[in-house]
């Protein structure tokens, strides 16, 4: 078959207007008065896949929907499974950001809207690239898709899902579009996720609040200890403190560390770009191997006592945090939230009373860079931006690339067309219209390749 | 003249239905949408002191006003000013009380509002004492009352206030009762007050908030940053770390130690009123030296990142914390503010800016406990209570003390009628009905012996 060019026969247009619609639906996994319009959702794209002739229903789960789609017309080819999520991170802090995050707007170039790159921009971008496909005939192999809603909230239910339809679900390859590309311009395939381990620090001092001044100098303070405990994490050259936490990590390899050094990559504009004049981390690591081959320890939030206008001379009864880690292949993530949850009563000062909460995790993934579905999208690649792909690996983690490697037992390739810039998970997320249309077409060439 | 007894002529009922009227105003002078409260609750005293035969008005300043009342009828007698504020601290967190805390509630025998013991309750308990008298004859000293609405907030406005009307405000003795006995039962007389420096950290890392995924590893955390300054700030015998925190500070004398340590105090007892298992503190000071006679440093509020449902992978642009350091004498407010600015920048980690705002600052104060008008206060005590009265020191601060005695010359004296275990600052504030009608006689009698 003559590889087709269908970046003609793409309708910009109504490619856009269709995704403004799917944003517009405020589609928070993590938030419970949002149950309705993650059903919304889901049905907005069960209505679309069924439009273009795939069997697509809603399913249930203990938690929000899945909506699953095949179109197995392709015998005796390969079965492509695609994956996405449709819930979107919680918009706050709401006042930060320039227009709406429910009412997609362009400028310059890019979609500004919660879910606009992370998800619902990048898994739409495969719906629309079957459908360009099918503008031209028949897909060229079987086609499968399972669009999740749990996604943000560590996809607590996908397991179960994944077991109970183990069989329905078998496919060759599973493709997933839920990242970042190394830089504009640059065709990416990511070989490798981080993992994770989400806790939440509880830290209680006295059965209430109370006045600084009748008890400051012997009350316990919670968010003094809290910080106290925080800051005990790591170390002053950036190391994780927990004990345990490095064993059996795996090193990064000469070969590695070479390809990554070879990346065009400022630290100057790296840190330029988030405005910040140091890059602090890990001692004996580049920044890149510091994102993508080691684990971190971040706090993601923290709060106690008065947040108010003005001054209160309070000692709070009770301070939290959130604390997540990211992992890397050789860390489990039940086994260091195991680790943190027993060093954490450990380096509590006296007087307080910590509980370790244990949020989600995911396991970190590292694929072959030679498998024949790499090389595939790395000619569908070439053929959108007419130059081969680089190959790096993503800080973020896929919790569920791990069911999907035990349970499927198929490998994951991941095609990203997303980019850091577009602030994914915070105020004013974008994602370029261009990356947008490119994502349709890479989908398109990727389906093609994968034919052959 | 012969001590009356005014006891059997108070009329309770009456006492406690005023008060609750005036708990009833939401006063928080912290809160700017509660301007209108304020007045209402300034013009509320100035109608009953205005009733009591006061000259009595409510007097404008740059913030919340101030409501003055005189009434001088006793020619060659001492004057009496006394001090209290119908400001009070904001409610949050309001899901913590049990009834509202502007719905003032007996229970046990106890008067739950906010306020209800700081300051509303103790400050009328002198309106009503000066009543009391009143209703025998003539008051046999000459009465100043000042009532100021912005003491919660540092007072911002009364020092102005002090010196525009020094003249009008002249007094031999000034009476403030806004603090804490020692004990149920425990007549008290307050001989010295810690001051405070109150300053809010602001810790700003990238110009948005990120991914912690994509930048998990390199990009500066300013809630990890926060909590490292934080902890930098003591060291692990409890002690401050800020250079030059503790020059100058007026040593405890061992005649002051002997006398705390013969008062009736078990720390077993202290930790379990507040529900702790340890007092943590300055290493080599007791509980009540810690509270009453060293200074300390406590985070009163921090803020920063994801505080919503579930989990949120971000690392936040900026985080901040309330914090306020009590002092001692020897110790100038303005200086720890300087010093604690000039601190925090060095401490800082790489990669994050960090600012320190002034919120406010109070002089720590120490009377001599030989004057005549504490022993006036003693002999009023000792016909409440039948008891002599034990001379304490308070750990809170009452910022415009030093005020008083630089800009009027004339000594306070501290007469407190209420308890640590009143809970002020915190949900369900409350007062024991029993200290507020002792407040009242108590006020009564030292007006009589200050006339002798």
């Amino acid at each position: 078959m003559i590889p087709s060019d269908l970046s003609g026969a793409l309708d910009r247009e109504q490619a856009n207007a269709e995704l403004f619609e799917l944003l517009r639906i405020p589609s928070v996994s993590a938030d419970p008065t949002r149950a309705a319009d993650m059903a919304r959702t889901a049905e907005f794209l069960r209505a679309k896949l069924g439009k273009l002739g795939f069997a697509a229903r809603v399913e249930a789960t203990a938690g929000h929907p899945v909506v699953y789609a095949e179109r197995l017309q392709a015998p005796g080819r390969p079965t492509v499974l695609i994956y996405g999520h449709y819930d979107v991170q919680p918009e706050a802090p709401l006042e930060e950001w320039t227009t709406p995050p429910f009412e997609p707007t362009v400028r310059d170039g890019r979609i500004y809207a919660r879910g606009s790159t992370d998800d619902k921009g990048q898994a739409y971008a495969h719906v629309k690239g079957a459908e360009l496909l099918l503008s031209r005939g028949e897909l060229p192999v079987n086609v499968k898709f399972l669009l999740e809603g749990e996604e943000e909230v560590g996809s607590p239910n996908l397991d179960t899902y994944l077991r109970e339809n183990a069989a329905e679900l078998a496919a060759d390859v599973i493709v997933i579009s839920d990242g970042s590309r190394f830089a504009p311009d640059v065709p990416t395939i990511t070989y490798g996720v981080r993992g994770l381990s989400y806790v939440e620090l509880h830290v209680q001092g006295a059965n209430r609040d109370l006045h600084s001044g009748s008890y400051g100098g012997a009350a316990p303070n919670p968010i003094n200890a809290l910080c106290e405990i925080i800051a005990r994490l790591k170390d002053d050259q950036g190391r994780v403190t927990i004990p345990g936490f490095y064993d059996g990590i795996e090193p990064l390899t000469d070969e590695e560390r070479e390809m990554w050094a070879g990346l065009p990559h400022s630290d100057e504009a790296f840190a330029a770009s988030i405005g910040v004049s140091a890059l602090p981390g890990e001692a004996g690591y580049t920044t890149l191997e510091r994102i993508w081959g080691r684990p971190t320890l971040d706090v993601n939030g923290i709060w106690g006592g008065y947040q108010g206008e003005g001054s209160k001379t309070v000692i709070a009864a009770k301070a939290g945090a959130k604390v997540s880690m990211r992992l890397v292949p050789g860390q489990d993530p039940a086994r260091i939230t195991r680790l943190i949850q027993e060093y954490v009563p450990q380096i509590a000062p006296a007087g307080v009373t910590v509980e370790v909460l244990d949020h989600h995790g995911g396991q970190p993934v590292k694929l072959s860079t030679d498998s024949p579905y790499i090389r595939a999208a790395d000619r569908a690649l070439e053929r959108v931006y007419g130059k081969p792909a680089v190959f790096a690996r993503t800080g973020g983690s896929i919790p569920i690339v791990a069911a999907f490697t035990e349970i499927l037992k198929a490998p994951v390739l991941f095609v990203d067309f997303g980019l850091n810039e577009d602030a994914p998970h915070s105020p004013n997320e974008s994602f370029a219209v261009q990356d947008y249309h490119n994502g349709i077409l890479t989908s398109a060439y990727l389906l093609e390749e994968l034919g052959k």
